[in-house]
């Protein structure tokens, strides 16, 4: 049995894992979904990559969780990347999810495809406080791609605007790529927030990760609320040994 | 319940959508599959890409449909990306079925891989009515490559001769690309008639249409015949808000 | 009723499809599996890859059989395209299964992605007898993805280092490519030993058959022990007219 850590993406908290570790505990493993620094309601929006990481790194440390799969959705992949530089000793395998594998010294926005950047610019200007929400079209067709109108609208209420700056920080990330903790990479087949081909998911990302176990699953890209049974399934054959 | 609107390719006629039909009646839908001007036995096929739109056009008017999910495919996305212009407060979302995303000024010939050009003006020259049918063999193993051999047969034997001037065509595409009307792709995941990868349907294709719905299914290109209630549960899918 | 031929790839031999010929044959096939020059335990492994396609040739014609379905896994489809060479009259299709398939003046080695001959190299003078064998961890990760430990273990028991010469003999595949006999490629979606994009299998490989019949399947490299019932069904899929 293994215990999994599922660092969440963009816009989210923790509660996004809700039904998915509802799974994985009804098949006998442990599961934890912290909430990463600068998210869920009322907290300070004022934070940057670095904290992302402490944060995450503090509540694996703090409850001593050892020999875990962590896993990373989307920017989440950025962060466990960091996390592993910190306490690799800790963890037993990575599993990047539809996640950003940055190399080193880039940002996720280095890793958005020409034309997304004028509707960032947009939307940050918008907010008047450095974040960004998404609009509910973009949620509803290349998110929620796979869901019905109702779920898309109901994951879509529980959003929180994403602070920008921890898109824009350069990572460096020698330590993470001469770390030999085993990687997978868990696609989703339906997945267009990053616009299929060159600037995909994968093969794009997943390829930087040198060695890894490709698992894939048809879905889109929040298959945590579209098919979170489907998902714990995939996490464990992803995650085991 | 929607109002579907489907627009056949090349060498086909209405008829090539009738167990498709049946599929969505059975679920409480309203769908109409009129054929193009040019296609069927016996009439005029001296024709241009402009009657073709302006037949699909007159029979979506003259039938008084509206708020209609309109879909084309393969050749056929070329023709509803035209009729979008013209009557696109009809249209509630368009749905392009493996099918040509012409840009603006193109044809669907500038769309054939290299070397294929060869084939056609053979084909053409062999009609002697500047017309093109496709051999049997590109037929089985390249449309109907998940049918089997009687199958592919039977669907050959409906074929007729195909108008080459509408795919040398070059259209103006400016106002379709200014439309704000939601748009779907739906993509056969064995669909090997546009050779898959650089010259592939997806994603080179679907990503010229910007924010769109991504979803497949099995299946080569001719799923109307091997898979057609497969095929109407993801026009479903495809077609929802 | 088919009589197919299934030709292994490295580190393999015939013995890798037992559980694929018994599927086969209780569908009413004929299927053979031999052993490929220079594999199976003790035998003379100082081999080229004119040896290999002979020993195939002379299994085929000593036993007979005419009107063959020809399928090669992996390394086994650089074999196929030889044996078709020689004995075209005997067969019918040629299926290659994740197979490579090299342009003209050619080999292995030529097909492989930059930076994995820095490993071959290693792998090689460690052998200390011109050959490779495989890491478990490569095995594992990026052949079994699709299976369970205690699977990826017990085949990894029967792998046989591999005679490394054939890898970086050229093949004069001229009259291959003049040959007219049916082709279909079978694609395990899940395949990550050639790295998926630029580098992969599909379309790469594929691609270079000009017109053939593209069939899909979920799975790794390994299917014939991961899946082996299911690839017994996708083979007859591909194997029939």
């Amino acid at each position: 049995m293994s215990t999994f850590v599922l660092v969440h993406g963009s816009w989210h908290d923790g509660s996004a894992w809700n039904t998915v570790i509802h799974s994985l505990e009804a098949q006998g493993h442990q599961a934890f979904a912290p909430t990463i620094a600068g998210h869920g309601k009322g907290v300070n929006i004022n934070v940057n990559h670095a904290q992302y990481t402490q944060s995450i790194v503090d509540y694996i440390v703090n409850k001593d969780l050892t020999d875990i799969v962590l896993l990373g959705h989307s920017f989440g992949g950025t962060i466990i990347a960091k996390v592993a530089e910190v306490i690799h000793d800790r963890i037993r395998r990575l599993i990047f999810l539809d996640a950003f594998v940055l190399n080193d010294g880039e940002s996720l926005i280095d890793n958005a495809p020409p034309g997304s950047q004028v509707l960032f610019d947009a939307l940050v200007r918008e907010s008047g406080d450095q974040t960004i929400m998404l609009p509910f079209e973009i949620w509803r067709e290349a998110f929620l791609n796979d869901a019905e109108l109702d779920l898309a609208k109901s994951s879509y209420a529980q959003l929180l605007p994403e602070p920008y700056q921890p898109w824009i920080d350069k990572l460096d990330l020698k330590r993470f790529y001469a770390l030999s903790i085993p990687k997978s990479y868990l696609y989703c087949t339906e997945d267009n927030v990053l616009p299929q081909g060159e600037w995909g998911w994968h093969p794009k990302m997943s390829n930087r990760l040198g060695l890894f176990r490709l698992v894939q699953m048809p879905g889109g890209h929040e298959v945590m609320f579209s098919n979170p049974v489907g998902l714990a399934e995939k996490i464990i054959v992803a995650g085991r040994d």
